[in-house]
């Protein structure tokens, strides 16, 4: 669902971001080589996966966190490719057959068509291991809450919950259309780029006044973007309720969003160039 | 591919293992309650997988390793259920078409078979997360320590590494199909279930040295348990080597594994317990 956003305006980033782009994705490589003992075609599989030119959204927006509340990038790029790790087991686990059913992601054959569908359910294991297992070697006394905060965006009241009902696995109660596909953004979207900012404030040491700030913002900047998304893709909310509507919808978040930004002074200039360049997406 | 061990020989346990059980048990059904804003399929389905009477023998091997330090077993008891949720999504994701395509376990339809294939891939992903979340939530000083522990046992060198030379997605090399099989083994069955012992010997503070002789006793124990597996279905190196060669190295491997308990004296009871009902399985 999100992958429109991820392959457009690349070359519209501050250098500054693009540098970071290129520390998340030497990082990511490094976490992915192989192991020892390690079955060959599983690394090269979960290598095909992640390795894959992602706009890294997700791992910025946490680096950016971690520099809002005054912390170095290093402390939080474990933290910011462990939730890339996520992020991309989720859409090898989606685009399966019994899911989506998506044959491309990102330009090339899905991990399924390429690699089978026994290794692709494995490949999303194992992506969502290694997450944790990088969690769990960074060491620092935010640990155990980033560990919490990702999981949660990650389970039954975040991503995966989210899937479920997009996949109208459960009827839908009471809830308008609307309100149900935006409890959708929510939760498969939102929850997750939630956490990430969060996660990169504790990473960077931050205080609670400062973690619910960015709370406030990665809520509004995640519904934004999956709403970009629709936009991009003619889809979900666009077809409930207009192009017109959700862009005012989405520039209106993206402002309210940039606000809560205010009391970290120039500290969140990468969290504003990111909303910057949502907005203009 | 561990079915058949967890349903049979219910009645040989001891009170006090019964009575291990039981918590587990409860502890257990209290994890996987509906959380509120959860797609209430979701959560019966993740029940449904996980309570269904299954023996517990990773989690019981938990709370022995952490009753064999000194500790209390109410101080393992996340940690133990956290390992049986690990176990669990590796058995809904196993029995998936793509897998091992099963449509039975424990005597019921598989989750896929009764809940349909895209639910299956997400209640196991929702099982693993969980399993994650539980030991996060564990606020002890060795947290970080079970959470690696747990961890790489799960991933490409453990649980996942087995399954993908399980399915043969990878060509064999240079290896005897003996020493491939109990490779297999090792990582499959015997990875977490050493894992389970060392993370319940962390859990009530042993020492490196204890920790080290559990980790000998689950390595030993572990492989016993899937050769005596392989002996129930006459399946693996049963094939491979023939009945008895296979019964002699499981009971060798039960009395090395037993003898690794000495040091622990009456604390070790409940460990040998479950050595001694491997041995007569």
């Amino acid at each position: 669902m999100t992958t429109s956003l991820t392959t457009t305006a690349s070359r519209t980033h501050p250098p500054r971001i693009d540098a970071l782009v290129r520390a998340v994705d030497r990082r990511l490589a490094q976490l992915l080589q192989p192991r020892e003992g390690t079955p060959r075609v599983l690394h090269e599989a979960m290598r095909y996966c992640v390795l894959n030119g992602g706009k890294r959204f997700r791992p910025l927006v946490c680096l950016g966190g971690c520099e809002a509340v005054g912390g170095q990038v290093r402390q939080a790029l474990p933290v910011a490719c462990a939730v890339e790790l996520i992020h991309s087991y989720s859409l090898v686990h989606d685009d399966l057959p019994a899911m989506d059913d998506a044959d491309q992601r990102r330009g090339q054959p899905s991990c399924h068509r390429r690699f089978g569908e026994g290794a692709a359910i494995l490949v999303g294991d194992a992506l969502l291991t290694r997450a944790f297992e990088v969690l769990s070697a960074n060491g620092t006394p935010n640990t155990l809450a980033i560990l919490r905060t990702i999981g949660q965006a990650s389970g039954t009241t975040g991503l995966i919950g989210g899937q479920v009902l997009d996949l109208r696995l459960e009827p839908r109660r009471r809830k308008s259309e609307t309100r149900h596909l935006e409890d959708i953004a929510r939760r498969k979207t939102a929850a997750l780029i939630t956490a990430s900012v969060v996660a990169g404030g504790l990473a960077g040491g931050g205080r609670q006044r400062a973690l619910n700030a960015l709370r406030r913002f990665g809520e509004r900047l995640g519904l934004a973007f999956q709403l970009k998304d629709d936009l991009h893709d003619g889809d979900g909310l666009v077809r409930a309720v207009g192009r017109e509507a959700v862009e005012a919808r989405a520039r209106r978040l993206i402002d309210q969003a940039t606000q809560e930004l205010n009391p970290f002074g120039q500290r969140a200039d990468v969290l504003r160039a990111l909303a910057q360049w949502l907005a203009r997406t």
